[in-house]
């Protein structure tokens, strides 16, 4: 099973493609994807739905895996990442890719076993479960790649909505 | 001039085209789009954007002009409007069409003379200066046709970004 796993954010957005066979996940691709600070929002925007848009149709993903909210950041960020979010669901709809939603707590209890694990702690797991050389870097790709391997890991039924 | 007004929001998306001749304004559509609480998020988006991009290709607006940000909502909420903001930006990214920004107290500014007006205030302002019949409902579509008549009675210069 193909997994896209998408961490928005309007400057830096991440991404992970990983595919799971049995019980083992090959990452296929991440990183991120970056805008301008000094480019007017609506073409952040449309530069970020167009690179989601064109892995999806690159690399055909099963599902696209998403945090669903976040609680501990302040308006004016929640703001921001909401719009990015938004054009990235958008063009999962456009492919047809189902979406599913795991909150920040399944994330890290799907991949270190603990919803309290340090971020530190994240990128370790990630990149021993994907057996790669480094963690993961910037936080973003780890980030991204944490969602992915937290629906690969997850049960069907068990997440707050599963594409 | 055509000016489109948006006031963006997921379950409820208010609309508002509207001509500028010399001093005069005139009101050719407003409403609101509306999606199903039941739906996935994914899918109130995309006909969101469907909606906004159908209604810049049939009036063809000079400009869009929206709210920044707000400031005084919680959370989950700027998330959520947030998310329906990146999807009517993106579509007007796509369509070519500027989009121009401006604060709540502007906007309050701009067509009640008070930047601490009372929403009813602001219905009842943008009723006279669109000759309209009847305060326009609802909210949503009130805020809309605001930002919009904010964008035709501002100076070049004064937005927060002019598309």
């Amino acid at each position: 099973m193909r997994i896209l796993g998408i961490d928005p954010g309007l400057a830096t957005l991440g991404y992970a493609i990983i595919d799971k066979q049995g019980n083992t996940f090959r990452a296929l691709a991440y990183g991120c994807f970056r805008t301008e600070a000094g480019l007017p929002v609506e073409q952040r925007l449309l530069s970020l739905y167009r690179d989601t848009d064109r892995l999806i149709k690159e690399w055909q993903p099963r599902v696209m895996a998403v945090e669903q909210l976040f609680f501990n950041r302040n308006v004016t960020n929640a703001f921001l990442v909401g719009q990015a979010r938004g054009v990235c669901l958008l063009a999962a709809a456009q492919n047809g890719c189902p979406v599913a939603e795991y909150t920040p707590l399944q994330v890290k209890q799907a991949v270190v076993g603990n919803g309290r694990a340090a971020k530190q702690q994240v990128g370790a797991m990630v990149r021993v479960l994907l057996n790669l050389a480094e963690i993961p870097r910037p936080d973003d790709a780890a980030d991204a790649l944490a969602v992915a391997l937290c629906h690969g890991n997850t049960p069907p039924g068990f997440a707050l909505r599963r594409g």
